[in-house]
């Protein structure tokens, strides 16, 4: 699926596994972390425009609204840049964090290749796009050029069979998935996530899963295209695409199976995504934080989720529960239809739109020896603050679960 | 009416402007940026208990939920220490900023005397109390003995006469007075606000006025007890207390008269709360940043004024937009009556409760060359950012006035 991408990227027939070549790229994108050095890299290299505004977008989600005066010149610095460039920009309190507003603004569209200065670029696979992260320089050439280069990454297929149990989604599978193969299970490949249980995977879950494909290491993860994507992205553009599809007799690096009939909602443990548990094996770990949002699990159907299990209860007295909307139209949506009031009662904060306490820069971070489980996407050490803190990845279900009990628990141990 | 309250409180007849005396406080409030400085004198002082745990509180409201490790740790050491003494303590999600969340919970009542480690403790004068801000070792002190020593200070009298023009409120009235007597006009004594503008003015109205008593140099601001008085509270206590009033002879330092019927919307331009002009005279003075909220105006009236300007209208593009409620009572509030589902589509941010921006801390700090129209209380250099940045004070409607105008504007000059 992704060889069909770059090649058509590169005006080639086809490309092989390992091949270093040039592609062109439907969309640049950076945040208020990595887009002042790529600005200062284009300006170095001594580049003047940007080789097409409509494509160059940049999203300040970070550390805004701004936490201290770097910040605040680091958002100064994007901000003019894209002005004076003509290029897509989203401000505060009309976008959100990077991975969430993209998609909302039909910019990741089937058949692309998209490049992001961040990590977590990946994402935009669900939507059967090429895309990933790269480093502020080769972002800089591509924000100039429009074209960047790629060794092609050999592809993974994964085949995820049965039914899946209630209280478990996308992000259950994902860590699934890296609890099987490891942080390093997919190294430098691509992730195709296939089968029935994928045919059935509601979009929000799909882009969870994308979203972490990095976690594996891989070069991005992808999905194919059908009735469901079709559907989504129908509803924020209506810009033509080419979605593509794999070849009935691709060849893969290596072709994974798992059934997960029986799947239970999982946790992962610090301080690696692989370290993997069913979240109801957890005895008498009391937390002191949970987060619900960012770029893994911030829509609107995680906080869905979520207030179904808060609606009514109270949020443990020794927790902090810290509700993250995914963008301003998430958290209209998550408003309009009485979530945040949900929220709200039962002692959350519901915050703005950013990526902060994901990476221990804003809204949130742990002090020593503190205990947070957050659907974000990395549990390493220090990730959420202080060296002596640690994180517990979930989905929002076990999330809000342990919110309510104040220990890592599954949804079923609520009654 | 001071006097009153800080002779009753050192159980004597009478006391004189002056004297200095030794009073027993009925409340000890302290933060998360001051608190961690208290709790370390406390136990220098080789101090064990708090003299009484139900009159020592803690509120987490200037950089929470924690913006890095070292707020993570300040947050930590209050909320540790605050359990141990059992003490009163607001966590996240249930609280907000120290001045909106005392008095929702009936903490601040008339007659009192209430000292706290924040200069804007003068806030709960509204309610007919005197209350003033002290250093770290004071209120370390007093957290252990329930006393504190007090300067009998002298008292100016204001007396505002007329009839409030629509759209100027509580704020505009103080920005007035600071603006005729300078920052100095009122230095160590108290401010009594008087008159039948006062005996008209809603107590959140009130609550602004005592709020920026400090920046006339006051020790605390005050206001009689009347049915508004009686009414506000009821709604959040039913514990006994005894107001004052004053007395018909009672002797003033000086007795100000303002006839206000004239006033028009005010700002105070940077970077004094004295430097005060009417809105509609401010010509071509573009803007980045606006902020609604704060323990001055970021109460529920403040919001709903805020609300019926930027309904149906959008926040200027060039312009940030952050809203903030004073507590999480107000943002449910704000959040069930549709306040903030206006302030999301205008593109607004409607953010967490938190001190953050007025003191250039969390949540909308200023890069170098901004300029932002604050609800706030202090516009001295460098305030919320940047050295060069600059804040103009206004009231919620100016502010959101200019926040759909993007420039400095009256809410007149919208049509």
């Amino acid at each position: 699926m992704s060889e069909k991408i770059l090649a058509r990227a590169a005006g080639r027939r086809s490309v092989e596994p390992g091949e270093i070549i040039e592609v062109a790229v439907d969309l640049v994108m950076t945040n208020d972390i990595t887009a002042p050095l790529s600005i200062a890299e284009f300006k170095k290299l001594g580049l003047e425009r940007v080789f097409d505004p409509q494509k160059v977008v940049f999203v300040p989600d970070h550390f805004v609204p701004a936490k201290d005066i770097k910040a605040a010149e680091q958002s100064k610095i994007m901000r003019e840049f894209a002005l004076a460039q003509g290029a897509l920009y989203f401000e505060i309190g009309r976008a959100g964090i990077e991975h969430v507003v993209l998609p909302e603004n039909g910019l990741t569209l089937p058949g692309q290749v998209i490049i992001g200065a961040d990590s977590h670029t990946c994402t935009y696979g669900a939507f059967n796009c090429f895309a990933t992260g790269m480093g502020s320089t080769d972002i800089a050439a591509a924000m100039a050029l429009g074209t960047t280069w790629v060794r092609v990454p050999p592809t993974i297929k994964f085949v995820y069979k049965g039914t899946l149990p209630p209280d478990v989604g996308g992000k259950d599978l994902i860590l699934y998935t890296i609890g099987q193969i490891g942080v390093d299970g997919a190294l430098y490949a691509v992730m195709e996530f296939t089968g029935e249980v994928i045919d059935n995977l509601p979009m929000d879950d799909r882009i969870a899963m994308a979203n972490m494909a990095i976690e594996a290491g891989a070069k991005t993860g992808i999905f194919g295209f059908d009735e469901k994507t079709r559907e989504w992205l129908a509803r924020v553009t209506d810009k033509p695409y080419e979605p593509v599809d794999s070849d009935p007799d691709a060849r893969y690096q290596q072709v994974i199976e798992f059934d997960v009939s029986n799947l239970r909602p999982l946790v992962a443990l610090p301080h690696l995504p692989s370290n993997v548990y069913p979240a109801d094996e957890i005895e008498d770990m009391p937390i002191d934080q949970v987060v619900i949002g960012s770029c893994t699990n911030g829509r609107l159907s995680d906080l869905r989720i979520a207030a179904e299990i808060l609606k009514g209860r109270q949020v443990h007295p020794r927790v902090r529960c810290i509700i993250v909307p995914g963008s301003q139209e998430v958290a209209k949506q998550a408003t309009r239809e009485g979530l945040a009031d949900i929220f709200l009662e039962a002692g959350a904060v519901f915050s703005t739109s950013t990526c902060g306490p994901c990476l221990g820069g804003y809204m949130g971070v742990l002090a020593k020896g503190e205990r947070c489980v957050s659907t974000t996407n990395r549990n390493f050490r220090g990730r959420m603050g202080h060296r002596e803190s640690e994180v517990i990845l979930a989905g929002p279900a076990v999330a809000a679960a342990s919110a309510v009990l104040g220990r890592v628990a599954s949804p079923a141990q609520l009654n």
